[in-house]
């Protein structure tokens, strides 16, 4: 019995790792959607969000099969946990990524703005937080789950960034402000799926230090 | 053990519909802020979202032991699983009230909009998917929670209309740009509260019809 729980947790945690994939992809089709916005088309987008849902049912299910079955305490308890959370986590963040895809509808039809920002690297940065996350659960490692807490920081300061150039230039701009509005929106997203993966970090490092990071600091932010 | 179980979960459904009523808090506080911005002091949102956290931490706690100490099945163990994401979505909605407090610090600074938006119609409909969403769940009544569904619908209407009014307002006035920008954020983060109160109606409405409304549908958003 002990073997079989065993066998199925970890099945459930290449579950896990294979959604952050999916994730991943998602995130890259967003950001490569926005950067060539001129050709932009949703399908593959689209696609790659359906198997995100249908991996976060399947996964939520498989956990609650877990739960009945096995009845599992401490750690194991725990880790299910975990995985719920940080399955919701996954699933938001191709939510965020669907909508970066139709705020690059909406920047098209508004007509884009000449403008540079640095979304390749806010969007690296968030790609790198959800492996980082995400390896740091599959080896139980806390201290590169910290690491995903200094991104987070870096990525927000990057958006801050992106409303610090975009504000001036709106005022210069007229024309281009709903355009403008569109990529702040999707400079947004990507901070909130840099958040999502900072909440990852934060239940592997409950789950592995037992120490709870959630609520320690609350520090202001443009949200 | 079977009586014992059953008042530990309806003990944690009363702790659950206490931070409901912290989050309404929240809410009211943070509108409030916005509409009398002049004189704003973040110390009593600050004081309400604190107690949200160490409440959701609680909460969460106490799911964990009645997990570990009375292994639920079938309709028990969804219920408390069911708990747990509630928890999640109320925490995460104390998150954006405080960041409403915040984008109000950001929206004195930058000086206020002359335009009126219909913010205070747009927080209460929250509230009420808030509160409806709760009282779904503590009556697992599912008809209610559809409700839910349809008021988020509204607020996202509610939000369309306030950047269909606030993009042409910033360029008649483009010093209120930056003030402008501010508003948006607020009616996209009293959105995104209506957001977590449609993720509770979903979790009622499969506690109690078994029925998963989740990933049926994907609409457009401007977020």
């Amino acid at each position: 019995m002990e073997r079989q729980i065993s066998a199925e947790l970890k099945q459930l945690k290449s579950q896990l790792l294979a959604m952050g994939g999916l994730v991943e992809e998602a995130l890259q089709e967003a950001t490569r959607l926005v950067l060539q916005r001129d050709s932009y088309d949703l399908t593959r987008l689209e696609s790659v969000e359906q198997k995100i849902n249908q991996e976060h049912l399947q996964i939520d299910e498989a956990c609650l099969d877990v739960l009945a079955r096995h009845s599992p305490v401490a750690a194991d308890l725990r880790l299910v946990m975990a995985i719920i959370k940080i399955n919701t986590d996954l699933e938001r963040m191709g939510d965020q990524a669907m909508n970066i895809g139709y705020n690059t509808e909406h920047l098209t039809r508004d007509g884009g703005v000449s403008v540079n920002l640095d979304l390749p690297r806010m969007s690296e940065l968030v790609r790198e937080m959800v492996r980082k996350s995400l390896d740091a659960f599959m080896r139980g490692d806390a201290e590169l789950a910290k690491q995903v807490l200094a991104s987070d920081d870096a990525v927000d300061e990057l958006k801050n960034q992106a409303i610090r150039k975009l504000v001036p230039h709106m005022q210069r701009e007229p024309t281009q402000i709903a355009a403008a509005l569109d990529l702040i929106l999707i400079a947004r997203n990507l901070e909130r799926m840099g958040d999502h993966a900072t909440n990852i970090a934060e239940d592997v490092i409950f789950v592995t230090t037992g120490v709870d990071v959630r609520h320690k600091a609350t520090l202001p932010s443009n949200g």
